[in-house]
């Protein structure tokens, strides 16, 4: 068993986020460069963001379409930023074909691409050189684009979830006749990250715009969803860019306004990604594995009969079958996304009790149910929770009649306890500064930090540069407070918050 | 009106094609060689597919999961087949750097990879060679993977939908400790295509293996569900692989059964893509423009309030929106995917009603309500169904209080209609030959013909030259009576379908 246990937080945190990912099987690196294998338990976390996000874009009225993985290389002229952002570290096709020779397979030098193809890193260029067709008149505004896909970035350095050349990710863009209308749909689009963070994830987020520095190539500017981890590094969650209208410029797309004249439209993009599950991960979880936000679980309950012998066990495995049963035909509801309750029964008498509990509080299942010889004989049960797990969150003798309405209760109760845990958390870790030596000691011990900057590219280098800190963003709800900069002393509109960050 | 009409099928089936998937807004070619864009509403009839065939696939206890977009050059070469088959005409990536030059952008010579990385055709190896990682024990098997992803087969003649450089699809991978499970599941699989294909698409099929040339490669045997079109042609619509030991060879997967021994795992792959909407589109959309089986259809009803002033109109839009209301709030189905029925109210008062309904029949919305003042002062509405348009189908004076239920009905009435109409159409077209020069002649109109074939590869490829056709399929259900080969005239145990094919 010892050997089995997971590397503690504080022995070594790094080692103890991998060997999360590894041993709850949620992915795992690959023989490919950079690429990861999102493994079932990991993919299944990523289909309940999908689903959840996805209905909060179409409520909102949005729509889903797909765009080509290849993007010309001529795209990336187009729009400055864009090159220097992204065109740099690509994956870059140059050939259509391989060839057979002596035996082996090489690439084929007849068969090589008039122009070079990029994988896309994100597509802008490629949509909005769609967009083009599509746009004529201001009766076709505004397009409220989102694709679900894989994209592609050369990073040299990987960390599984958080950094890799290959990830999955949603990219909303969006088309609207005016610059009014585009700056709301990036509002309300962070909004929507916000609540999916906080109300999904159960991660609170700090929300409001990157510095010129940290925001998006292509765009006027960039807001944000930030978020700390147990280790009081900060997390970019989510991104809403507006990015006026240099796209329509450089794509040339333009539509006749009422009045019959021609003008560029103004866009929006914004993106989350498998990130979030290095998120999640990094917000909830404990030395004993994975905590999963009840909303996001791939399997709610695990229900555990007990027994000594055949006799014993076809009991409470019939108990367990019909309280599985119960909670499956539960009637559906908003909070688990109109789906059913997923209930695993485990079966594996082989294994003692105590292995097979620790087995799925590593893979983060919410709920536990034992069901032993004694419970039965007074037709009780036994309710563990995953947020507090030992004797502390157990509930000893509750009624099997009242259990399906318990379990849900309970799962709402952990879904909010996790919430409020992390947001106290994060809340006891944010601390005003205003001395550049007293921050240069604190931000080796992480935490997000107020302090005051004269708003310059400079500065926010040379802050980089010292401390490895960046401005992670200029929180919208932040006190109006003139004050001088934390490094150069000189004048400041208010605090912005500094950290390091993944 | 009359430039907006879609080319007839009698006068140019292609043209026909191509023009319900613009005008339908289904989707567009793009400027990347060979890539298509999905717009919305042809999406949304994925999305659609996804979640159906997601159900049946979980429901059979597979998981889903996602493996690299790159595929090393090398992985090709372990398996011979695979590597004929595939690796001929890829995308191949030789670096992963571009560079600022003079201005312009060029790929960086001093980034090239040391081994090419080929976007994946398909999953196979790069599935095969995590496995490896993945079994150890009879106890890991059976593996039962899928994964919905894009893929890239570099064609050179593309159309939309049916054949695309990159296109959407699903790709089932499943690893067993026995021969006969994995042969189970190849046939389950088919079966859940079949079901699919009849009970969601509304689209029979017919089921059974495919012949030694047409079976994919690196398989021992290919099962496949095969549908003719309305131009009486035949399209592969999905096929379930039985790969035997080969996969497991290749990348040395083994694993330890019960008594300690070392095997190889037995190996089944299963797929269906993005040309399922194709294939949707030439079973049941008329000259007319699109229809989408009910269970498919991204929009179930759309009504559409009448009037001539604002008075009328108004108490039309109130009508409307009450019964929509009903329709949404209608409880949950597992006919309708277990989601809210989609109704959308037209508000177009602009244009004329004749050019609204026709609008929404090219887009294939199955029931379309229509409330005018005069039904109103009745409490009345008239149902008008997308699979008979036209007087013949309308239902007028329909009471507005029985109206939710009666549409309910309606739909499900088209999704039976559609199903019967494709399968008589089919079954007309399927034909007993035993003269090849009677058949020569024939196949020059299409059809299904059943035909003695004395089950060798050298007369499948004589057949092919000389008629076009090819063998689709040797379905399951076939008598067992034995002829004499059509071609050559040597014994054979049963009759083939023939066709020529997409």
């Amino acid at each position: 068993m010892a050997a089995e246990k997971i590397t503690p937080r504080a022995q070594d945190y790094s080692q103890w986020y991998l060997d999360i990912v590894y041993r709850a099987g949620l992915a795992d690196n690959s023989d490919v460069r950079g690429c990861m294998v999102i493994k079932p338990n990991g993919y299944a976390i990523w289909e309940k963001m999908q689903r959840a996000l996805d209905r909060l874009f179409k409520d909102t009225g949005h729509v889903n379409a797909y765009f080509p993985l290849f993007i010309p290389k001529s795209f990336f002229q187009k729009e400055e930023q864009m090159a220097e952002g992204f065109a740099k570290e690509c994956a870059v096709i140059t050939h259509y074909r391989l060839r057979s020779r002596d035996g082996k397979i090489e690439v084929d030098p007849e068969a090589k691409l008039e122009e070079e193809l990029i994988v896309r890193p994100t597509s802008e260029t490629i949509i909005w050189n769609t967009f083009k067709t599509w746009v004529q008149s201001y009766r076709d505004l505004p397009l409220l684009i989102n694709q679900w896909a894989n994209v592609v970035r050369w990073e040299m350095r990987t960390r599984l979830f958080l950094r890799t050349a290959e990830f999955l990710w949603q990219e909303g863009h969006t088309a609207h006749a005016t610059q009014k209308e585009a700056e709301e749909e990036t509002r309300q689009m962070v909004e929507i990250y916000r609540r999916f963070a906080e109300e999904w994830m159960a991660m609170p987020v700090l929300v409001g715009p990157k510095s010129e520095g940290q925001k998006f190539p292509g765009a006027v500017y960039t807001l944000c969803i930030e978020a700390m981890m147990q280790d009081k590094k900060a997390l970019q969650a989510g991104t809403s860019h507006f990015l006026g209208q240099n796209f329509a410029k450089a794509f040339d797309v333009t539509f006749q306004n009422e009045k019959g004249q021609r003008e560029f439209a103004w866009a929006t993009s914004w993106g989350v990604s498998t990130r979030l599950i290095g998120g999640l991960i990094m917000t909830h979880s404990d030395d004993q594995g994975l905590i999963v936000p009840p909303r996001l679980a791939p399997t709610h309950v695990v229900i555990c009969p007990l027994g000594k012998n055949d006799q014993e066990r076809s009991a409470t495995i019939a108990a367990s079958e019909k309280l599985a049963e119960q909670l499956r035909s539960l009637p559906r509801e908003e909070f688990f996304g109109y789906e059913p309750l997923t209930v695993k029964i485990d079966r594996d008498f082989d294994k003692s009790p105590g292995f097979r509990f620790n087995e799925y509080e590593l893979r983060g299942v919410p709920v536990r149910v034992e069901i032993g010889p004694k419970d039965l004989a007074g037709s009780t049960c036994v309710l563990g929770r995953r947020d507090v797990p030992g004797k502390e969150g157990k509930q000893v003798g509750v009624p099997l009649a009242e259990a399906a309405n318990r379990i849900v209760e309970l799962l709402k109760a952990i879904q909010k306890n996790l919430f409020d845990r992390a947001r106290a958390y994060r809340d006891a870790a944010i601390q005003e500064v205003n001395d550049y030596d007293e921050f240069k000691k604190k931000i080796e011990d992480g935490g997000f930090f107020l302090a005051h900057w004269d708003g310059t590219r400079e500065t926010e280098e040379r802050l980089q540069e010292e401390t490895k800190a960046t401005i992670r963003c200029i929180p919208f709800d932040r006190k109006k407070e003139p004050g001088k900069c934390l490094v150069t002393g000189k004048p400041s509109e208010g605090r912005v918050v500094l950290a390091r960050a993944y």
